[in-house]
């Protein structure tokens, strides 16, 4: 028999918020293993924890995934739980952040709406969810109740949706945008290699690549030029290179190097691939 | 049958610290759930410490609570065991840090010193006894060792105090200070709302308010104005709010921003609020 | 019978990428008890992550330890497990990460090439062996498998070594290197108490002591006055002293200060002690 899992990633930052958390959901199944995927998401970005939540799912052991990245929370925003196709549980606000995570699990089954008061704290507060209906609500499903039971079905459609942006191809080139920079400096791209190869063609590893970063707040465009590459270590230190990352997307980086901040780029900046 | 809990509060930050700590206590006690409240607290600031296990109590299950933040490791400054009311156990220096929690988990009950070298590592240093002496004491104890084994009985009285500052009611005002910054950058006060409401009046949603934080160094008095709130969302984006936090304790925020980097303020800062 | 045990050190960062990595281990072994020894050592740092390996391996249970400092993924660079004297089994790149942890543990019994596809994901990259290769690896060793599953033997001394900076004594002095600088911006330096009185004669407290710290890009050498302590609490608020740390090496601090902040001082920079 294996021990219950819960996932649980936040912007709760370095305080004792998720610990909380975290003795909430021991109090209510003393056996759970628990992995924290992240508490650093900046601060209310909830594209970035749905990046993230996106990007882990599928090497997390089936069972709870607890988010919670929630600007809304105390206002009429609800908070809901989502059915995967792989048999997961999501849980958190409804505001976007769940919907990737559910695409990469087989996607939505059935939504429900939380709102069963005997799977929340006994007192609940206006300003900190996390403790009082995200992690409780998570650790009774994880400890045996049924989904059914957390709050009402949430009709098809009635949630809100959360997508990143979709590559361009266009005058030979790929249009994107950055869609997060990982704790490498690394700008991890709105694309896949079957994109940029629909749009120049076939990615031969060395081939040479020019990436424009266009202008933001009356700075120049920034032009890099670089190669498509297969590892990192093809290219000098401190060279840059175009790749497939280890989630199957396109991503930018330096060899031992950081690229976000060599060039001073921040999410949602576009940039446009071109052959050189 | 649960396993044994124990908690984990210290400053020793991203290196290594913490964990070996961690592994001294899964040697002794394997099958240990131990939960890191924070190992984040700013370096040597017991209060801080204290205010994060004083928030963080309440939802741990019962156990054993170890935290070391010991500016005086090496000293004379005794270590020490409190039980509490609830039944947990406290472990780390005697310098005030535990104080708060104990109040929070029904009292203290009995306060013992840490002194049987039986529950210690074999070798003791003199600047790390978070490993060599609390870690192992901690969990000698959530293996079920006695709390009497740890040293013998230390008389009432006889620790060293730590009090939160205490409000003010003066001239149709409320004078508190900045207890804690939390990573939003909300400022957590040292106060409750029924201490403001006896100052100002009823707490109504809306109410508009004024904080005067006191000059500083030379600097000017910053006036905020503001209102009193239930949530978050009920402002707009980057708008101030006076609310009760989640600890059920007054506090300021910027709603999404960071109010405390805003005006550049810290802990122990003087605020006085005033009806607007 | 207790549970599998594994200790994970990375430079991942506060990214999912070291909950990924745990996520594929608890998949494999369900019931293992993880230590995060630190994700946060410095980017592409080799000596950095093997020094904290080396701190902690001496306070860690018996199992199974998974590193990756790893700036040569991708590379030819092979993946190694390392079965130690202590009964360990190390696992990581080849690039000397490993090495210190396998003395403090006993010492390198056999190395083996990880090689072995069925332990490793059915898909893996060419940049993030820690999820593809290393994690598996090591959750496949600690659910029981045999280390002579993971590939054939490595021949003693195709390894690639690592060693720490060995002291100098020379003129009445001790000529040394700053190894790492801790959170709390301790100097943690090149050589121990023996190496130190062997060189100036008898360490008693209070002994008065001189530093000096080579000059660096045409800067001046630092001179630093000091005394020979047993503990921090000896010296005032912020003065500072050279003590034997809690790992029996030399160090240099301020009480309740940040030495290396003070100084400007960073990794690798020479030292001389020499009797005042």
């Amino acid at each position: 028999m294996t021990r219950p899992f819960i996932s649980f990633l936040t912007d709760f930052g370095a305080d004792s918020a998720a610990a909380i958390c975290r003795g909430v959901m021991i109090s209510i199944v003393p056996d759970a293993q628990i992995v924290d995927i992240s508490h650093n998401v900046r601060k209310y970005q909830i594209r970035d924890g749905a990046f993230l939540l996106w990007c882990s799912m599928p090497w997390m052991p089936q069972g709870v995934h607890v988010a919670v990245v929630d600007p809304g929370v105390g206002t009429a925003r609800k908070g809901i739980g989502i059915r995967t196709g792989r048999g997961d549980v999501l849980i958190g606000p409804d505001n976007g952040l769940l919907m990737p995570a559910a695409d990469r699990l087989g996607g939505v089954v059935e939504v429900r709406e939380l709102s069963n008061p005997e799977l929340m704290l006994a007192t609940t507060t206006s300003t900190f969810h996390g403790r009082d209906i995200f992690a409780p609500m998570g650790a009774h499903i994880a400890a045996g109740r049924a989904f059914e039971e957390v709050g009402p079905v949430v009709p098809s459609g009635a949630t809100v949706p959360l997508a990143f942006p979709a590559p361009v191809a266009r005058d030979g080139g790929l249009d994107l945008s950055i869609v997060y920079i990982d704790s490498f400096g690394n700008l991890r791209l709105s694309g896949d290699p079957a994109d940029l190869a629909a749009a120049v063609g076939e990615l031969g590893a060395g081939r040479p690549m020019v990436l424009r970063f266009a202008p933001l707040d009356g700075s120049a465009e920034i032009v890099e030029a670089t190669t498509w590459e297969r590892t990192f270590g093809t290219k000098a230190l401190g060279a840059s290179l175009l790749y497939e990352d280890s989630f199957a997307r396109l991503a930018y980086a330096d060899n031992q190097g950081n690229v976000a901040g060599r060039l001073g780029l921040s999410v949602d900046r576009a940039v446009r691939i071109e052959p050189a």
